[in-house]
């Protein structure tokens, strides 16, 4: 059986945020919450990011500093001696590669960078549209079945395609919509929450 | 980029023949070069432990004493710091979950056995027929492209299927029929191979 896990929120912080944080640029801490549109929010931060001549290994070496959180690798490690584990993710390879290392380098499907010779950023490229739910459909034509972990809206489509769901630390207006699934808030409650939703399915 | 391994003869040896030198019992050498017939060779296994009395937790402590061929960790650790690594192997999970442990827990999509109440082996469940194919077609969907590497026949499924093939100390006759791939005789080479493959994928 697969476990899909979400990244960020789930096993590291957020990163924009934890890199705003330590870089002091406030305006990299805007989500898709202050701008919905994704491209825009997207092409913004790429500006704040040229504008402060933030090179990728500039950012990468920032990227270094962030620590996964508390109790992460434990957990991760005991998941993967009882699952096989992929990391759905909508960050992009570059700036997850440093914490990836601090993982211990589990599988994961993500999104690209894209820099010019120079190491600028010079634009993004999303693998796919809906890209963690495509994933765990090719995972079941393999005839896995899957359980999902995730801490927000955008694992949400995952978490219903999958054979179980678990959300880690979500906002309180996921829980109204999708009350169906458990809910957990330490690693381990989510260590159980994927012990039981294994045995619930067939 | 995705990379797909094959498990036996390139990261660690071949599963069934180090056990039946591990036990003792020489009836487990035998593969599909003596029993073409792959449901007639494992229940002929399967009859073959039992009659041993050999139960699940008895052949996973012989498998622990197995260890990952030489050099194979540190292939791999290089592997996972340039591509996202999939393992595509033939063999069972109970099987390799020793194995799995001492490479530090790659991803592995494989086969089972099925133990009944008292750990008995009593049959084994293919996940899907041509299952590494499948696999690298899958993760084509996902927009994801390959390089595969295998040392046998049943990897040149996946190896023509992914965007880049890769033999690792291969039998001869399949180079005859496959000679259009690169061919790697140690862990030096398959780096060079996946370098310069990845390279030659536009």
């Amino acid at each position: 059986m697969l476990a899909c896990l979400d990244l960020e929120g789930v096993l590291v912080p957020e990163i924009w945020i934890a890199f705003a944080e330590k870089t002091g640029i406030e305006k990299l801490k805007l989500t898709t919450r202050d701008i919905p549109d994704y491209d825009e929010l997207m092409q913004g931060r790429l500006k704040i990011l040229n504008e402060n001549n933030l090179k990728l290994s500039d950012i990468q070496e920032v990227i270094q500093q962030i620590k996964p959180l508390e109790g992460a690798n434990d957990f991760l490690n005991w998941l993967r001696t009882e699952f096989q584990v992929i990391i759905l993710s909508d960050t992009f390879y570059e700036f997850a590669g440093p914490l990836m290392a601090q993982l211990g380098y589990p599988t994961l499907f993500c999104n690209y960078l894209i820099a010019d010779e120079s190491g600028k950023i010079v634009s993004y490229r999303l693998r796919q549209k809906d890209g963690k739910t495509k994933a765990i459909k090719a995972f079941q034509s393999l005839n896995f079945k899957c359980i999902a972990a995730g801490d927000s809206y955008n694992d949400t489509g995952m978490i219903q395609q999958a054979e179980g769901g678990i959300f880690f630390c979500p906002p309180d207006s996921i829980l109204d919509e999708f009350p169906q699934y458990k809910v957990t808030r330490n690693y381990e409650e989510l260590k159980q929450a994927f012990l039981e939703t294994r045995a619930d399915i067939p």
